[in-house]
């Protein structure tokens, strides 16, 4: 199987939303009037980012799902995106259910593959993703105000429980760990959240180093500090009684690979917040508030400072 | 150095052109009226596409290069880039040298690092590029009609023998081997050839793998063949009489890594042609016509068929 019968084969199929796909040296993008381009790019690498023994379905889902979940904290809408893949060979029981896993989770979202490179090397996935959102309308990092609720969408902390139990550092009873699992290794992008919080969050963030890490970004860029209650942020973890106390809150505060979103919302959008989550099927809980004094101050169920660091994911640190 | 610190010193700036740059969950670009984004994406592993010992500062220039040369071939005009990173270390006399020779290109073609990703991994740089072209104005590989004349911009063959000079299988004296490897090294993108043949040449396709297997994919989609007078292709590679003439084609026909333009046009814009080859300041030559007759006949300089074989580039063949 040569390049070209590869990308014929797997990945070339007829784009109905763009103007060009694969097969010239570039795909064409149009956008509505009044429309702009939110852009973002991953690589996934073997052994950082994904077990060797990874099913290559699961792994084509969730190196587009990373992407979308992006896209989804900034309230953008999918529409298309490129591939690029380093490939040790070209192995169609690899590249079979990679690409079906990908394809599924990019037709489920109206999101085309428009465009990419092949190449032999080291299994490297690197994909870059297109949405849309309304000028002005994109959700920033920078946009929290002091005073403002601080949410996060469904659950923190199940896909570093898994990953620890996969490498036998945790353990779980299996139904827990098949469903730790699962976010581990096919996380749902919370794109019809971020839809449904455009113009009613005022910064956004999916967390995908672990939520001290990633709120740390919102806080930066927005100059300000919060609090969490971090009795909270454990509770949203399906976690039984087998992790002390300790523990699980490291999962849920520096876990990480999460792909969820950290937003943030004033007081009188309480009720449109909720109205999103619904309209999304996607739970939030509010796990504190933004203040104005920079930081980050934990506070633990009786309301005392935690002043154990959590660090978060560093590829180089 | 940490991941992040290693984003803000070699590769976050501000962005002018774009509405957001680096530093949030997504980019975010802005189109003119009445104009379409092209986008290409590709993707360069050590071994495959450069040497181990290649200067990063060249390699920087290089990896985006190759990404304008498909934008030169859409006639589209740059106008933004992401860069995913996989760095077996975060390496400051690696970074740096890489990170000027990437944005003096960019900067040479106002086009900004928008966005991206780093990790660590076998070093592996993906470049998404992002152009812009007036709304069905993109140079296609499919519009190449019989009758047209066909060209190529500047020199063939040139990368690929300096590739085999550094390898040992070839000799250049060693004035040559410099302006050789500089082709190789610090290919230059056609970009401004591309913008002046808009309107004029009615396909185009930048020749990375080769002239033969690229030329092909026009006429395939195209639907049409050609004729190319190899001795006038041959004429272009700026040799010198060490190499049999057998070899010189074999360079010039399926060398790759030229990063020149193969276009086509009418011969009523022969004059349109040149005019913007002089704009450019990009010499062009005619080398054949497209025919009817599907497939590419190569005659030699009696006009009589040449039937060796020619093969393109192909990373898994």
């Amino acid at each position: 199987m040569g390049e070209f019968d590869l990308i014929d084969r797997y990945f070339k199929r007829p784009v109905t939303r763009n103007v060009v796909g694969v097969g010239d040296d570039c795909a064409l993008l149009a956008l509505a009037p009044g429309m702009q381009l939110a852009v973002t790019s991953d690589m996934l690498v073997e052994g950082r980012h994904f077990l060797p023994d990874v099913d290559p379905f699961k792994l084509g889902h969730k190196a587009l799902a990373v992407n979308l979940s992006d896209l989804a904290a900034c309230g953008a809408k999918p529409l298309a995106f490129t591939l690029a893949l380093a490939l040790p060979q070209a192995d169609a029981a690899w590249l079979e259910p990679f690409s079906r896993g990908l394809l599924a989770l990019a037709d489920a979202h109206g999101c085309e593959l428009v465009g990419g490179d092949t190449t032999r090397g080291p299994l490297n996935i690197c994909i870059t993703a297109f949405g849309e959102v309304p000028a002005g309308g994109m959700l920033l990092r920078s946009g929290a105000r002091a005073g403002d609720d601080l949410y996060v969408s469904g659950t923190l902390g199940d896909a570093r429980l898994a990953l620890d139990v996969l490498r036998g550092s945790a353990s779980l009873p299996f139904e827990l760990l098949e469903t730790a699992r699962a976010r581990l290794e096919q996380p749902t992008p919370r794109v019809a959240l971020g839809l449904a919080l455009r113009g009613v969050a005022t910064a956004a963030i999916d967390i995908s180093d672990g939520l001290v890490g990633d709120l740390g970004h919102v806080l930066r860029q927005s100059k300000v500090g919060a609090r969490v209650e971090t009795a909270l942020a454990a509770g949203l973890m399906a976690v039984p009684g087998a992790l002390d106390e300790e523990r699980q809150l490291d999962y849920v505060l520096s876990g990480g690979d999460d792909y969820e979103l950290a937003f943030t919302a004033p007081l009188f959008q309480r009720e449109a917040v909720q109205a999103a989550a619904r309209a999304a099927g996607t739970a939030v809980t509010r796990i504190g508030q933004i203040e104005a004094q920079a930081g980050l101050r934990l506070l633990d169920g009786n309301g005392q400072p935690i002043e154990r660091p959590y660090r978060s994911f560093d590829h180089f640190a």
